[in-house]
Formats: structure tokens, C-alpha cells, sequence
């Protein structure tokens, strides 16, 4: 098995980081991989915005909680209240894809291609779709126009930083997805 | 630079096939790394069609060919036939990815890893939205019913082979794509 097949089967969605920031050499690594991404007709539509202020991110963090507390289908608040009460947990940063509308085959390759580089370089990673609630917070149109350029909408979120934890496990494979027809 | 840097970074759309099979073993492993994909809520919202009768390929090329020659708008058409006048350009080896409605992102993070995989290998591949043409030809109903489960959708397709080319080229990488906020 080659190093690329062993980055994909050991990559996990990492839900504990030690909240260290991410060094320079590593965001300039993933970064140059996520614009290596292919698209449709070679369009490349999207702009990719990488958060690194920590304290930006456990505000939209705290936000995005404080609006689930006061919905009245709180599964989502008590689902995330029950593995550590962060959304984001405690990532000290955030790559936030903006996208074309209509786009979202592309903005899965370019996540995948973000959180492969961050695990090739020994970093955890979670896409983070939930990152989104931001802009439906209170503050979520200053968010909006601080995070997402003119033109281009939210597609997902990759959270990278540190693991707490020293590997984390990668979910259960299922072959019975699968079919050859020859 | 490491491994899976480095062939996020060489990996090509490759538009040029010999024809000649893609071995199991190697199959094998393209498929393993597709089912190790990450996706939303790990629902896992795909089926995986792994087309090797080049003949049925060969078949669904030439119907939508004969389709696309029929349509009033011949953008389609000609482009395709001033490019070789193939869709799938003789490759061996189709990935057909089924998807849950609404869930493409998860396709386009699936298909990344499968690409991804076959360059690994020293495969050629390319991802093909066009290949979904096939279910709107004469006989799209028929191909829908052996190539599509029960419940799903078509979303995207990877075409994978042996380059005939010894080396591709990767598109451009544009940096501007990317601002870093702290």
C-alpha cells in the first residue's frame, strides 16, 4: 500500500484538537493542495478563506451555540452538548470553502483534497458542514461579509489543527457499497 | 514534499486511454479507498458501480454521441468531436457514483478519493459529470435500471485507465484563490 492509499484509510474526523495554532509551512502546504483540486471545466469556483483567529472562531463558536439553545427542536444543542459543547472543538483554524451556487461536487473534491494534505502532514481534520450556522447567528451578516467574498456562498468547512488524542479511528468500511459489473 | 502531496499535486485529467484493463488488484485498492471516504454524519449516502465491460462503455459512448448530433445546440457536439470525438476516450474502467438526492458534496469527496487513488497507482483518470448523459439517451431507462440502484441518483462518474501519454499536464494553480484572515 502506497503512502497516498494510507493516508486515505487512516484518516479520521478528528472532534479534539490541543487548540495550538498551525504553523505557517503546514497552511502554505494544504492550501497549494486545495487549489490542486480539479473541477468541473477547470473552473475553480471557489475562494478558499483560511481562519487562524482563534479567538474569531471560538466567538462564531459560542454564537452559533447560544442560537441552538433557543430553538425549540434542541436535539442538534443537546447532540453537541454531549461530546464537549463546542461546535467546533477548539480548532485553531478553519478552512472555510465559499463557493459558486450549484457547485457543491466541486466543493467536496477541494474539502477532500484539504483534509488528505492536512493528514499527510500529521494534522487532524473534520469537515465541518455545521460550520454554515454562523451566518444564521445574530451577528451572521457581519460574519458573512468578513468570511464569504461577494458572489460566493458557503459550501463547507475543514477544521484542522493538533489531535488531542494521538490517532483517532476511521469509520468502518463498507464493501457491500460496492457492485462490479463487468 | 510528501507522498500525498505530491500526487495531489501531479495528478492530471487524463483524456487519452490505451484500452487495456485495469488489474484487479489495483481495482481492489481504488475501491477500498472510496468506501474510506469521509461524508456527512458518516451516512455513507452512495453506491459504487464499477464499470469494466468496455464494450457496455464503448456502447454508452457512442449513444450519447449520436444523441448530442441530433440537439439544435451543437456546442456539445463539436467540442467533443474536435477533441478526439470521444466521451469517455477509450477508457477501460468506469466509477459510477450513485448518491443519496441532495448530497453531493459527499460525491464530490468520494470521487476525489478514487481519483486520487488511481493516480497513486500510476493510473490515469478523470472526473465525468458528461457520463451521466447516458441515462437520457434512447436507451437511458435501460442503463438506469443496470447501472443506477434502487433509490439513488446519478452523480458522478471517474473514467480510469492506462494514460496513453506517458505524463499529463495538471491545470494552473491559482493562489489568489486563497486569503488567509487572522
Amino acid at each position: 500500500m502506497n503512502e497516498t492509499l494510507n493516508t486515505i484509510k487512516n484518516r479520521y474526523s478528528c472532534r479534539n484538537y490541543t487548540g495550538a495554532a498551525v504553523s505557517k509551512e503546514d497552511l502554505e502546504a494544504i492550501s497549494l493542495a486545495a487549489v490542486q483540486a480539479p473541477s468541473a471545466m477547470n473552473q475553480q469556483p471557489w475562494e478558499i478563506v483560511v481562519l487562524t483567529n482563534k479567538t474569531l472562531i471560538d466567538e462564531i463558536d459560542s454564537a452559533i451555540m447560544n442560537m441552538l439553545a433557543t430553538q425549540e427542536d434542541n436535539a442538534l444543542y443537546t447532540r453537541i452538548k454531549n461530546r464537549g459543547g463546542k461546535i467546533f472543538y477548539n480548532a485553531p483554524c478553519m478552512y472555510i470553502i465559499a463557493q459558486r451556487p450549484g457547485t457543491d461536487i466541486d466543493c467536496g473534491i477541494i474539502c477532500e483534497n484539504i483534509a488528505l494534505a492536512a493528514s499527510s502532514l500529521g494534522l487532524g481534520n473534520v469537515i465541518c458542514k455545521l460550520a454554515g450556522l454562523a451566518f444564521d447567528t445574530a451577528k451572521g451578516s457581519e460574519y458573512k461579509e468578513k468570511l464569504i467574498p461577494a458572489g460566493y456562498e458557503f459550501g463547507v468547512a475543514v477544521l484542522i489543527g493538533h489531535a488531542s488524542d494521538k490517532q483517532g479511528i476511521a469509520h468502518q468500511v463498507d464493501m457491500s457499497k460496492i457492485k462490479y459489473i463487468d
